[in-house]
């Protein structure tokens, strides 16, 4: 018997066995913080054909039954079948590709001149066993070893104490001692282990994104990555962007879910991790997390209300070092979580963390970071200065908002071309498959293309009777890039209504650019390098997101893509104490503009509503291209 | 309808109303850590004589039903009754002598030349509300007006950043900050609060001892003691020494249990005293405790085991300033609970504390202090040394292990004379009602008295044909006190066993004390002063106590009685920072001798276990006494 999915792979399925261990025995993975027992309620799968017994619904809704799906842990296939895995049940663990891409951030780390120095350190310790004559008690016995070792100033909390005695005795006073050391605030003991257990030391650094969530599995000791896990951020149930979980999150209990959500994501994958190499829980003993100022609220179980209400006010930017167990992550209880910090209640730890990725605030020569993913957050500045703002793009480029966008990944088209004499698309899928949808970068080529072949007028308008292609749908006119067959394979199109919302966005990015420019008296000709962060970031195609307008319209070779420099940045915070403090010296130094309430960025915004724009100074190359192609 | 009690008080009764609320009415508060709902178990009464109807058993025992227990709050009398309630299930709260005595304690705390100064302090801050132009986060704001108050250096916990937004907005921005300043430690954010709001501040201290705990709440602002409370020590139903709670400890779950029992009762208490004043507990913002190093562990769930296994090492002696809420007491639960620091063992903080409360440790001159309840410490020193240690005297003193011993409450005998002549006992009983046992300062007198009629001799033992008072129970012979009338009044009896128990304990006493000071090289002519701690000390009659060889044979005038010293010291710790250092100090300096691996102790105890001692030398004014009477 074997299981087909939507996405075309076979998995082969044992007699009797249920649909999420085979599914995990072919590398597969599912959101399941209960390890597939049945009772968390996550693993949902829909089976589209083929004979099965679902053996319980566990905590499925009624409108989840009446759906067709099903808990995949407790659902045994009795023929072949054909099953359809929803984004949000999706685990990516040991994902190959992206784990390659890790493969010199030790070597990266190592140019910003900084030593491997995680938040928490261990010292062994030889205690001299008790006397009569020498009968102080455990923890002066600790101390007095410490001190010895110029560790004196060391605080100890009640569980650490609470559980010393006994290791202390089993260990036969033998010890490692894991500690936080006192830097402006007063050390602590973390926990104290034989050396014979536990003396493996792992962290793990999260970015906790509006729509994903990545995790790299550390080696301490060496900075390597071991392992490397994704999956779709569950708060997407919820909505899709910022501002529909912070509603949620002030709605009785909503905070809660928002935070359990988040945090069993994150738990499974971490827990897939440690499985896969044999590591337990004691041994990760750091975390860093970085997001944005709405997610690290949450991931915190901190009420983010007053961040959408005027004046936009955080509860906090910079975290203090809390525990692993006070954010309830399946690591090492007494393990320090670091929060990258936050800037403001539109950017982020997220986009310190690029910021940092990028060395930008190291360098003389001024440049721009743009994080174009839920939200749309850009930096400027050099090493003696910095500016941010947060632009509103909304998650579009996602996928979101979009009649058939999807996220970057197998079955989205991710590059057209539009033949400007027949005006029909090529399109490119990822994965070659049959299409399912369009992600950002397939967006950003069919409306660029679109423009240049006259499809659409500059304010993003079909031009009617230019082609066939174009007919009138559900939301008005729409472009078909791909005719399904009615059945299993849904028609892919870009609808009026999209294009509008992609404007928006595009809009929104290139003004806060031009604005934030304006606040310190610079033109675009004096950005020297422009870093491009974000999943999306990898795959667009520069010239035409200049022709979109999104980009501004300089040199190519000026352009950088960084990839997540949110995860690249919590890796360096989790490694290192002196860039620890880089980031929280971005975050103190960064201007932050608020732009809803900037005269200069409505009037840009307007401007750029066009494509490219209504300043076609500003887009000498796409005004060329323009005389050539219309 | 009337409840009356064995004790012969007449509680008037309304129709249908249940003992607990009876009693409660009259000032006759049970121990009943669920406020009376029938879930805790602890309200235990057993109705003697008359009709009634108890609704429910919740958690008693089978064992405890079948002795004709029940639940106070559960039952409801149907005709007059006759309640008899057990010492444990008894709480004292606002009693009037205990709080009259305390009454001096202001003036005591000024003597030692301190301002009050609580383990926590309060500051109000005006913050400006935020606005898009000061839009800092609202932990930066806070922060911003700490650091302008030159409290820079404070940490913030999970707990408190996340409460902190609303009560901000709630509040006005106009907050009071409670929190505990840095000195070696740094400090910390403990709770934000309007000022409106939780203004009070109120503060307690307990004494844990292992018979009573004692409560004293006080007034942080004054130093007032608001009211007293007190109960037994529920742990008592796991044995009467600490020995047996170590024990008991050390088996399954056991720790917890005793835990629990103790904090139940202070929790009762405290609840009760804040009922009583109309306090929330909030504004309950400090604690101290003060115990012996066993029920200092218990209290923070801290495993004893190793205190009774050599070398006698206790997890720790300096207990860092942990959380009520971490201990689970009904205060704030982020109020910190400061125990005053143990020394080894066997010498806990309420010794520590009875040393600062005698002032011992200031004076040039030698002192001896002896805390004789349920173990026996004591301590020698002056403003230059200090040295102590534990004797190991057992709780005799305080009834337990004497067939007919009780406590020095209603009913007690606490003073005997015996005619020489006639050799019939003359018996003072606390209450003046009918005598019931016999307690510490009672069996002092009676074996004293015995001793110089001759009744028996220098070992202890009855001497044949003496008087027909002399009869052979259970035990072997026995004194008869108090011949009861078979039924509800029994008889009062010293036994020849109980007899020797007293020998021992006494010999422990003094030979602790001769041990102590030979290891200076000082005799007891050295001692300028004896200072006696312990609740019994009240009672004692020091003539009668020297004759028995428990107190050295000095003049009378050196001896004070100091009553409860442990709270006294856990009152002062409260009030000031100055005293808390100090107790350290003592504690730091305090050299501890183990009596136990001591051959000059073994001497001393065996010359000691003599009515008064072998060395009659030592006793010149008992010789003379011997010579006059016998």
């Amino acid at each position: 018997m074997n299981i087909r999915l939507t996405s075309d792979e076979i998995i082969p399925l044992r007699e009797g066995e249920d649909l999420y261990s085979a599914l995990k025995r072919a590398g597969i993975y599912l959101v399941a913080s209960c390890g597939g027992k049945g009772t968390c309620g996550k693993c949902k799968v829909k089976v589209l054909e083929g004979k099965h017994e679902a053996l319980s619904h566990g905590k499925l809704t009624v409108k989840e039954r009446e759906a067709g799906l099903v808990l995949a842990c407790r659902t045994v296939p009795r023929e072949d079948v054909l099953v359809d895995i929803p984004k949000e049940s999706r685990l990516v663990v040991g994902d190959k590709i992206a784990l390659a891409r890790t493969k010199n951030l030790v070597e990266y780390l190592s140019s910003y001149g900084v030593s491997i120095n995680p938040p928490v350190k261990r010292v062994f310790l030889e205690l001299p066993p008790p006397t009569i004559s020498d009968n102080i008690s455990d923890l002066e016995r600790l101390k007095r070893a410490l001190e010895e070792r110029g560790l004196g100033n060391i605080r100890f909390s009640h569980g650490f104490v609470a559980g010393m005695a006994k290791t202390l005795r089993e260990a036969g006073w033998k010890v490692e001692l894991t500690y936080v050391p006192g830097s402006d605030l007063c050390g602590e003991a973390i926990f104290l282990t034989s050396p014979e257990l536990c003396h493996r030391r792992y962290g793990v650094c999260v970015d906790i994104g509006t729509t994903t969530v990545v995790i790299y599995l550390v080696n301490l000791l060496t900075g390597e990555i071991v392992d490397v896990g994704s999956t779709y951020n569950s708060q997407m149930r919820y909505g899709d962007d910022v501002i529909t979980r912070i509603v949620h999150a002030t709605e009785g209990g909503g905070l809660h879910e928002l935070r359990d959500a988040v945090v069993t994501d994150i738990n499974t994958i971490v827990q897939s991790l440690m499985d896969r190499h044999d590591i337990i829980s004691c041994e990760v003993d750091s975390a860093t997390v970085a997001g944005n100022t709405t997610m690290s609220h949450i991931f915190w179980d901190m009420d983010p209300g007053s961040i959408r209400e005027e004046p936009y006010i955080p509860t906090l930017n910079v975290f203090p070092l809390w525990k692993g167990g006070t954010a309830r992550l399946s690591i090492n209880p007494q393990a320090p979580v670091y929060t990258v910090p936050c800037i403001a209640s539109y950017v982020g730890g997220d986009i310190v963390a690029g910021v940092l990725a990028s060395k930008m605030h190291r360098d003389p020569e001024i440049a721009l970071f743009m994080d174009i993913g839920t939200n749309g957050e850009i930096a400027i500045g050099n090493n003696e200065w910095l500016m941010t703002a947060a632009c509103s793009a909304g998650p579009c480029f996602e996928g979101s908002g979009i009649r058939n966008g999807m996220r970057a990944t197998a079955g989205a088209i991710e590059a057209v071309k539009i033949d400007p004499a027949t005006c029909e698309p090529d399109i490119k899928v990822i994965g070659e498959g049959v299409p399912m949808g369009i992600c950002g970068s397939g967006m950003i080529d069919a409306v660029s293309e679109m423009f240049l072949t006259g499809v659409i007028d500059l304010k993003g308008k079909f031009v009617a009777g230019k082609t066939e292609r174009v007919r009138t749908g559900e939301d008005g006119p729409e472009f078909v890039f791909y005719q399904g067959d009615g059945h299993l394979h849904k028609d892919v199109v870009l609808t009026e209504v999209d294009i509008e919302n992609l404007l928006r966005a595009k809009a929104a990015i290139y003004a806060g650019v031009t604005t934030l420019l304006g606040e310190v008296g610079f033109t675009l000709d004096a950005v020297e390098k422009v870093y491009i962060a974000g999943g999306f970031g990898n795959y667009i195609n520069v010239e035409r997101a200049i022709t979109l307008g999104m980009l501004p319209d300089i040199s190519k070779e000026r352009f950088i893509f960084m990839g997540n420099t949110s995860i690249t940045g919590a890796y360096l915070c989790l490694l290192s104490e002196e860039l620890r403090r880089e980031a929280e010296e971005i975050a103190a130094k960064m201007t932050y503009i608020e732009l809803s309430v900037s005269r200069n960025f409505m009037d840009d915004y307007m401007s750029a509503l066009f494509l490219p724009h209504t300043d076609l100074n500003q887009f000498p190359t796409v005004a060329e291209l323009m005389k050539k192609t219309r």
